[in-house]
Order: C-alpha cells, then structure tokens, then sequence
C-alpha cells in the first residue's frame, strides 16, 4: 500500500540552545516522507527550486522514496529560519518565511501518485489541500495537519476541507486554538465534531492523544534527556503513523494505538539531533528495537 | 501494612473557573489520608484548631483512617485560601496563608504510628520533615512531598532530609526549580543523585514518570474533559501510590507501575469536584472499575 504525501519542501535555518544549522533540508513532507518510508512505499509530492541540492533528492532516493512528484521551478525553494528557547522547545519562534516556489504552487498530481490509499496533506493553504484531497478519489485513509495561521485567517476553507478528511492531527496549541477551549481533552471531543473520524493531538514532551467517538487511546513521549531540535517532530510522527497504517492494511482501532507508539518512537529519534541527521539513516529495525525498550517503560503489568 | 502521613490538616477556599467553595476540608495530609485508606490502613498525624468541624473528624473515622494522631490545639486551624485560572490548572495562584496552629507544630508520634512501615512526609518545613523522618525507625518505604517556597527558602535542610527518603514525589514545576534544568527527563535522573531511590514526577494534565537509576516508567493522565478543582491531586496521587504499594507488600519496580496506574486514576476522581467532594466515599472497587477503562485507553497491542 503506498502512500502519497504533499507538502513543503524546505531550506531551514533553525537555532536551538544546542546549536545552529543553516539551510539543511526541512520542510514538512520531507520529514513525513522520511520517517513513512521505514514503513512503507511513499511518494513525496512538493515543489523546489534551482537553488535546491541534488544530495537531499538523493537521500529520498536512497529512501526508496518516489520523488517523480517533486516539481522543479525556476526560483529559489522555500526557506525557513527559526529558533527555539530553552524551557519552551515545543513551540518555535519564526524569524524568516520565504515562500518563494511555493506561492504559487497548485500541483496536478500524476495519476500513480493520486491514486494511492494513504494521503497526508501536509501543512499548507486549506483551499489547495482541498483540491489535492479532491485528485484522490481511491484514497481509504485521508491526514490532515495544519497551523495556527491557515486556523486563523482561512478558517473557512479549513472548515471545508476537513469534511474530507479521516483524520485531524494537530499539536496542543492549534487545538486549543481551533476549539477555542482551555482543555485539551474537550478540544479533541469537540474536533470529532467537524466531520472527523479520527483527532491525533501531538503535546511535544508530554505525548499524544487519539480520539474518536468510542474509543480513546494516549501515550506519553520517549523519555529524553537531551532535545536538540524539536523541528520536524509532529511531521514525523504523523509519518510514521500514516507510515504503520500503510504497513499492516489494517484500520482497526487497535491497529491504530500501534501506529501511534511508531509514531512515538520515530518521532523520539527525530529530535535527537540537527534537522534530518538522525532519521536520515533509520530502519524499521532500528524503531523496533528502540521500541521494544519504550513498551517496557509504559506497560501497566 | 500500615501508612503513617504527616502534614497539613486544613480549610481550603477555593476559586477555579468553574465555582468556588469556601472552608472546606483540605491540606496535603486529608488528600493524602482519604485516597490512601482505598488501599491500607492510614493513621494521619496532624494538627487542627478548636474552630474544625467534627464532621470532618467523622469523615475520616469513617474511612477506617487512625485520627489518634491528630492533636488537637487551642487556636485556629491552617487555612489556605487560592485561585486558579483558565488554561492554568496545574498550578494554583495563593490568595492567602493562615499558618495558626501549624506554625508550633513538632509532632512527638506514638510509637504506633511511628512503627508504620511505610511513611508520607506531607508538604511541610524539611526540617520538621527530618525529625519525623527520625522517629520512623521501621520505615521500609519513606515519601516526601515538598514545594517552591522550601525549595528557595530551606534548600540545606530539604537536601539533609532527602538522603533519609527512599522516594520524592514533585511536581513539574518543582522538580525544574530544585535542578535548574529545563528538560523534565534530565531533572529526573539529576534527582536521583540526591541520594534517592525513586523520583516520582507528576505532570498534572499530561501524567506523571517514575525514574529510578536503571528503569523507567511513565504513564498519560485519565482522560478529564472537565477539571473542576485540580486542588489535592498531588496528595491523592501520593496517597494511592503508597496505599498500594503497601497493599501489595511488593516494593518491585513492576509493583511501583501497577501503583503509579492506581495513583493516576484515583487523581483523576479528585479533580471531578470540589474539595473532597468526589472521593470522600471513594471505593477500591469504584478505582478499579475506572482504572479498567483506563488500562484499555494506554494499553499498546
């Protein structure tokens, strides 16, 4: 079962109390293509421009991962700069946006890519969410992630869109804002209310939740010590969570609490270092065995 | 099994975004006392003045718990007056203190409560916490609570009672101001250098960990889409940890996760109403019966 992802592909220049990096590989689809592919066969859709590396087409390459999707534009891709603070590493304080490629972008997704089962619509403007949604009409499990700025000015278009989709995911902070409620278990309830089946909400540090009318399943993060760079985290989680659904065929609700200590666990190993650097090489066997830890750490006996 | 706690013995007036109450039943040893007794038998040593209300003596007495220990003074009760706000629950903002007659109290325990093996040192001056810790000389199993203010203001003496205590039990805030870090995980396992068995951290909403040198353990909280008054949580928590670990006499790492399950769920009952209001006639069987729900909401296939 493949999965087809559309979302950004990025420069980014990220600041974090343990270092710097600037213009590595980033983007939202970037990550969630990464970490799907331990998974599953996943085809990477997006935009880059000429200023874009060769080696990062190569490690998708690498990854098994079908970049015949990825569009090549006169201009520059789109960058990204931001920097987090110590003691609130779950939310980045953006510094520079250069839309670039991306402004325009409203892909035609070939007939190979629009017709696969799994469909992540990365972050990006509801309205061309909605029409990527629309090219894939065999899709059997729709994500959706979004920011608080599509939340606060596209609201509508959001609103519309999420009537096609499966499954929400979204972090605390755009729950909250979303719902407008200060608790988080109600801002899940209150989402299945939009026409969802399913509401992942992602707590960084703290964990996730999954919500659907009858059934509720959480688990707290991987325990680290040290967290160099949150970026990329809640795109590899979703991805190793579409990622595991995509590998079992199975959509049941137990199906689904596994994708989402996958998810857990990929997303650990994200945060670890620098942008891609230390999901860039990951298996399937190195999550297992990292995994295998993590179940002991949150099995009631 | 018996427990023996020490601490504050209270009138509570409380302000939360959804009622207030005023003089109800309150500090960290009735909370500690009343989830306790679910689990073990509890004598709760404390003090109260001549101005306390004999129902909540009753109250007690009715939960099979050993009010012997409680001293009873010319004066006027502990009283503790606080708010707390929307999208803030976890911590409370102080309104007013009345230390009374808790501000002479040094408790001499009758040696059958100061035969208990296991022991709570209910939030209080660590070094009143020292000379109880003291008198405990068949202790298997000694907590300690402990806050901010002690923390900043008696840090030599609550660092003298921590190498005579096998478990700390904090809460987020408190554990990143006692080691200065700002990841959760790292303040865990520097706490374990104090001289420490256990380090139990609680996260309010988002669950708690247990961290000793070569195990972990974490769990999510109880899913609340209302939390009406998060005052007492701590103190139940603690007391349904250490009732259970002293209704199993198994002081095992897997014990300790099937306490920390207990601990979480009967928190999750404190918070549903005011005060004591919801686990004053609390039942093992009524814990069980939700803690059953909860296994399924955080069990990994």
């Amino acid at each position: 079962m493949s999965i087809t992802v559309v979302g950004s592909i990025a420069f980014d220049s990220i600041e974090t109390p343990h270092g710097k990096v600037e213009r590595v590989l980033g983007g939202s689809s970037s990550y969630f293509a990464i970490a799907a592919s331990n998974f599953a066969d996943v085809n990477l859709v997006g935009i880059v421009g000429d200023d874009f590396d060769q080696r990062h087409l190569e490690l998708f390459k690498e990854r098994g991962i079908d970049i015949s999707g990825i569009e090549h534009s006169s201009g520059k891709t789109f960058a990204w700069s931001g920097a987090y603070e110590a003691g609130s590493l779950d939310s980045a304080i953006t510094r520079e946006v250069h839309i670039n490629v991306l402004g325009e972008y409203s892909p035609k997704l070939a007939e190979k890519h629009a017709s696969a089962e799994y469909i992540f619509l990365a972050n990006g403007h509801p309205a061309l969410q909605k029409s990527i949604r629309g090219q894939c009409t065999k899709a059997k499990f729709v994500m959706l992630d979004t920011m608080n700025l599509w939340i606060e000015t596209a609201r509508d278009d959001l609103m519309n869109v999420l009537k096609d989709v499966d499954c929400l995911v979204l972090n605390e902070g755009e729950a909250l804002l979303l719902t407008e409620h200060h608790n988080l278990v109600a801002a899940g309830y209150e989402l299945l209310e939009l026409g969802l089946e399913y509401v992942l909400l992602k707590k960084g540090q703290h964990g996730s939740m999954l919500f659907t009318k009858n059934d509720f399943f959480a688990l707290p993060s991987y325990p680290l010590r040290v967290v160099k760079d949150p970026t990329g985290a809640g795109d590899s989680f979703g991805g190793a969570f579409l990622g595991q659904l995509a590998r079992s065929k199975d959509l049941s609700f137990e199906s689904m609490k596994l994708a989402v200590m996958y998810a857990t666990v990929t997303a650990s190993f994200t945060v670890e270092e620098f942008g891609v650097d230390n999901i860039r090489d990951l298996s399937f066997e190195i999550i297992e065995s990292r995994a295998t830890k993590y179940r002991k750490m949150v099995t009631i006996p």
